[in-house]
């Protein structure tokens, strides 16, 4: 440590830690899992959350498809091992935006439990808050909603290997969280959500 | 677009943009891409840059092998396939935190031109900041200083294909910024560093 000329700053080598980045933001880094079937709400609700949170001064990101599967994971198909290593990169992902002090939400089907886990495991051993969000809307509910027509096309055979038609979605055991989008809106969720991160001192009031 | 019950925020279900967390931050996401021998200064530049610059209330992160190499990488070993799908991950990683409004350091080797070239035309086309820092300290120098003892071991044949040794270093062409630890200390480059991103606008004065 020295003090150097030109600024009235000290110098240090060394990492700057997370308590440090936490101060500067006056919030905690955190991931935000969001999993559930396709048209359940899971990036209505993630969008939402992370406006409210960015228009009230939180430093909020959302990792999803769009940014995801067109970048980092490109080289990735569909494959039992590609599905496996696509959650494990997003898990590594958002555990160093929630390590840099960000609220990371992430909004994936990740429909495998023993995935899911493998990413709490990863935020668990490197001390950095891991909230399970499941967006329990009705398979019947997201099929009549089917927004991007993929229910259809997995229906008539279009499309293989789709959650919850004929592949399996392995609900969480013990999400922090439970939503259904059929009886509550995105922004109640959004209301919800903010109340859950300020009572686990994530942010302020 | 609605008005929520409970709070005064305006509901928004789109992505938030890089503009408004550059505002929310006072600060434009930008990767400071950090490339030079093993033993150049390039870890030792970025964390005494990362810590003035949180120290003076910006937000930094830098990316190395500690958070890299045991994580999102650790399924990547030494093939030529490999080292470059490792610059190509953290490319895209920076490129996230840059979108995020961080100032991201990446301080790795990465000692293809082709390689950080990829990486440069990733954030082009996505419109984020790049700036390519070459560390060019002499190898006497750096073989000299030796802080992991690897020339030792490369010069004895334990370790192969070491960079400058027995694998080529591709010298930056078109590097934005060329710093040599010979004749400029990690404080020095810091404070040159600082002047480039308020000058590029990243950072306000």
């Amino acid at each position: 440590m020295s003090e150097g000329k030109a600024t009235n700053i000290t110098w240090h080598e060394g990492h700057v830690t997370r308590d440090e980045r936490a101060r500067l933001l006056q919030q905690n880094g955190a991931t935000l899992w969001f999993t559930g079937l396709s048209g359940s709400g899971k990036s209505t609700i993630a969008f939402t959350l992370e406006h409210a949170l960015v228009q009230s001064g939180r430093l909020a990101y959302v990792l999803d498809g769009d940014n995801i599967r067109h970048g980092l994971n490109k080289n990735l198909g569909f494959s039992a091992a590609d599905r496996e290593e696509n959650i494990r990169r997003i898990g590594e992902v958002a555990k160093l935006f929630a390590d840099c002090g960000v609220l990371t939400m992430t909004s994936f089907i990740s429909p495998y439990r023993k995935d899911r886990d493998l990413v709490r495991s990863l935020h668990v051993e490197a001390k950095v808050p891991f909230v399970e969000i499941h967006v329990a809307t009705p398979i019947e509910t997201c099929e009549q909603r089917d927004p991007k027509g993929l229910y259809k096309k997995a229906r008539s055979g279009q499309l293989k290997n789709f959650t919850g038609i004929d592949d399996p979605y392995e609900a969480p055991l013990n999400a922090e969280i439970t939503l259904d989008a059929t009886n509550t809106s995105p922004q109640e969720a959004t209301v919800l959500l903010m109340r859950y991160l300020q009572q686990q001192g994530l942010i302020r009031g």
